[in-house]
């Protein structure tokens, strides 16, 4: 990192409070942006895409990091593996990007530079004699964990098994390998992706912002607000179920009222299993299933799996359908959204699940996000923000994650 | 001010030479546009809007001053306010930034913090204990003369009064308190806003580019043009209405031909009552009279009287209706501009005035001004600018302006 | 030129290695595209446009290199001058940026400023006593060559003759001097203006991206795939006609396949007459003549004339019509391009030529181009992007523009 750049950041550092929202600076700073490029985007695991949407050999698809594009194909092989979209010719872009496609091939349209699908170079035509093999697509790494892809731009990633040993257990049920995308909605927040976390990390907001979502859940509600009644109403959801979860390997891990905490300072992955509202087997608008039962599902009372990995993915499944929510960051004050909703393989539309009943649920719920993040970006815009307290009932999630950031932000920026 | 930033802007200065236009990164460079900010827009008194916009308690509008939103509200007391509207939770913005409305208390939209009208905390449910008195929405500060509202972003904002004490009595007899607002009209400039305010501070460019505007006004004379028969048509038209005016305390106090001067380098705020040419009685395309007279007026034979504070604010009002203009910033090339159209309370539309009527006058001088002004910022926007010499017969007043803004922004910067 | 921004162009040029791509820096910094407008665009010629569009005295066109705005107009004497489009009075853009049109007088439109058509200031009204005769309108250097028009923005500019005595014995027989402007398309191309012209300097990209342009074309055979075949024809083609062509003073500049070489590291000027394919008198559509005979043609079969000079102009013409490009640069990653088709000037629409087949095969090439450029940018803009290596067989001229560029931009910042 520059010098300059550097000092810069060490100053904003410095005026970070634990327990307390981070200073204007990080918000919006250039400079910032570029160090939480740096530090997070391109050193940590990100969420790609879902393997079943690059189902068969030469499928890909595109995502833009920033300014590099990616494109994450399944080789010949069946392998998925994730490439630089850049030709090592001139640097054209190869595949168009947000594009999906399949190809047995990778071919340059400027002049035609071909690649396998593994990313060697194996034509090109009208060049003088040089070792093709240094001019490989550029590789970055992939990783697969039960049906979903990560991505890492760094040259040595941190270890993913830890993180694939923690969620296979609680996804691998889901069935995300026999699923299919039936729906994407991409958005353009106007708001810093750190913005989109802190509201992610709480539903303090929930009660007002979130009419549909409080009635499926329980974790609006925390040490401060949980009544007896509500206590009960959660223990007995639970106790209804246990038994036969347990019976199914389903076993709840998440028990608790309130958001099940995460992340740890120095963990960016978690996932578990929480019960819903008695009488909701879906997180639809009225509770009830809105496709065929997924993955090992015997019986639409699951409860709801969970996973979410820092810095751009969390999922929400339940017994008949999954959504994944995808982040990427396009700037300080920009970040684009991807939710796409996932159902059974064989699910057909109009038949098994109609797309009216299954987005509301968290179209809704992610549309009414969007609107408080990028309310709240005017408000952190203003020369009169100055950080605010975070609740201890409420909003330890919040905390953890800034905590989290400041640390992997401070790691890499003294290195 | 960071050092580099105040290198760059001593050196803009050293380039300036007084009597001529301001060298080219005066008008184009973020370096300056942020002295600029933090100099004048927020050290001086910027005029935010008017008292009758917000009549009754709880009563409030928000306007945007570069990043930062401000509400100015009536508050329970009937005192109008003004408060930064960015939550002290986590910095959301509370208002829509442009809108206006009424309430009883500000909640907060993200988690229903509630600020009553004065902006002290009252409520936050869902909040560990913690000592609220610290949270109130940082206060702006907030003076009115005679219906209208200024505001101050400044910690300590240079005293009020003796612009309170000469405006006042020029103001009075207008009558804004018991205005209402007829219309807005909203305007993006692509200009500086000191392009802005020279244009505003001569009539040189009129002959030509406001036919409408000199059939109404002297301002466009001066000492090289003013022919015998211009001054004899001027003396007529004082002459004809002082001793009327003078004994309903509204004596004339602009009796020559050429824009009464301002500013002064160490003055921001002024006002005058001038005469309109014979047969006018309102700065209408006709002349005649578009709606019902205004406060202390009993007769439309009253003048025109004008007011105008630097940064951001000028008024032109006749028997009948009065204009205000508000600029607010919006980046170095980018001025916004509300124009407001203001008549008696009691007045209604269609039968005691007609839009149709009452605004073209301003409306085509505002549009035929930001149509200059964008010219003009394409002009300097040229390395091939350099600055020229203004008319001592006709631009003595925008020099001054700049001579003004000079000063201004010179005693800050070496702060 | 700034001392780090001096700093960061001398790292980035020292990353530059021969016979391959530049680094990232030089297609998407702000740095080195201040370092290009400085050293390059306002240093070297620029193609203005066609003594033919403006025809008759005071006629004038304006043309906007980066923030300046030109006026290019021919004056009352009949020659044809350049002048900064910028009021001396207080920086007004005097005529509107992109327009053309005729007048006797330049007057600004704030105050009348009144300019003659050499610049001169004659007439200021409302001005005090000053020495007006250092307030002409800054003048533009400008030189004409058969008909085409180039500007200046150096203080110093390069020696133009060289440049008129080689391209004027090629340009003399199409005659622009007596030729029109049938069309002008303007495009702006979302692409470092470099990449514009790496793109035009070869034709590897052809065979799979110019299907139209490659019918009429021998320059995409390089030394690697000139077949026996090719060959043959090529000299043909050249055989066909060139008794025929040296009679009439045109003989053939380039008789080789592959594209002429050009530039040379320190000539920025080009021009030569190479042959169509067999059958083709015309870079049209279906190789036919689609407009009268222009200038000294008494046939159809001349083959194609070709002029470029960097930084901003290339021309292809054929017995019956001319296509000139001309590039503007508007920022690190925007370029703009004028691309007009001129014909006779006597002829006429629908009767003499139709659009319809006038413009496609250079509309669609320019087309085509700028989405290959578009293209390339968004892979260089990737962090993954590394400079590739020029193909020897087909990229030499790549190579050559680049060597030019670097060296150009050396010798200017070393200053």
């Amino acid at each position: 990192m520059k010098e300059a750049m550097q000092g810069e950041l060490s100053s904003s550092l410095a005026a970070y409070r634990p327990g307390w929202s981070l200073p204007r600076a990080f918000y919006r700073d250039e400079t910032v942006y570029r160090a939480d490029l740096e530090q997070i985007w391109r050193k940590g695991w990100l969420f790609a895409g879902h393997g079943c949407e690059i189902r068969n050999p030469g499928d890909w698809l595109t995502l833009q990091v920033d300014t590099d594009s990616i494109i994450v194909i399944r080789g010949e092989d069946g392998a998925v593996r994730a490439l630089n979209n850049v030709c090592r010719h001139r640097g054209s872009q190869i595949l168009p990007a947000g594009s999906s496609g399949s190809a047995k091939r990778l071919v340059c349209p400027y002049h035609q530079w071909t690649y396998d699908t593994k990313g060697a170079l194996t034509f090109c035509r009208g060049m003088h004699e040089f070792d093709r093999s240094g001019f490989s697509l550029k590789r970055v790494s992939c990783e697969m964990v039960e049906g979903l892809v990560f991505i890492s731009l760094a040259e040595t990633p941190p270890p993913f098994d830890s993180a694939r040993e923690l969620m296979a257990p609680f996804l691998r049920p889901q069935g995300f390998e026999r699923a299919k995308v039936a729906k994407t909605a991409d958005y353009e927040i106007h708001a810093n992706w750190k913005l989109v976390w802190e509201n992610n990390r709480e539903c303090f907001h929930c009660n007002v912002n979130h009419p549909q979502y409080i009635k499926a859940n329980w974790d609006h509600y925390n040490a401060d607000d949980t009544s007896a009644e509500v206590r009960a109403a959660m223990d007995r959801a639970v106790a209804r179920s246990e038994a036969k979860w347990a019976a199914a390997g389903l076993a709840v891990s998440h028990r608790e009222t309130g958001m099940t905490r995460f992340p740890d300072v120095d963990v960016w992955y978690s996932a578990n299993r929480t019960a819903l509202v008695e009488g909701w087997v879906s997180e639809s608008m009225d509770g009830k299933q809105v496709s065929t039962l997924m993955g090992a599902y015997r019986d639409a009372d699951v409860g709801t799996v969970r996973a979410r990995t820092l810095p751009n993915f969390w999922n929400h499944s339940s017994c008949d359908h999954g959504v994944s929510t995808r982040l990427l960051p396009a700037g300080p004050r920009k970040t684009l959204a991807r939710v796409s909703w996932l159902v059974h393989e064989d699910a057909v539309e109009g038949r098994d699940y109609d797309l009216g009943k299954l987005m509301p649920f968290w179209q809704l719920t992610s549309e009414q996000d969007w609107a408080i993040c990028e309310r709240q970006q005017r408000g952190v815009d203003s020369t009169a923000y100055e950080p605010g307290p975070y609740s201890t009932y409420k909003e330890y999630n919040v905390d953890a994650f800034v905590r989290w950031y400041v640390k992997t932000l401070a790691a890499g920026a003294s290195v």
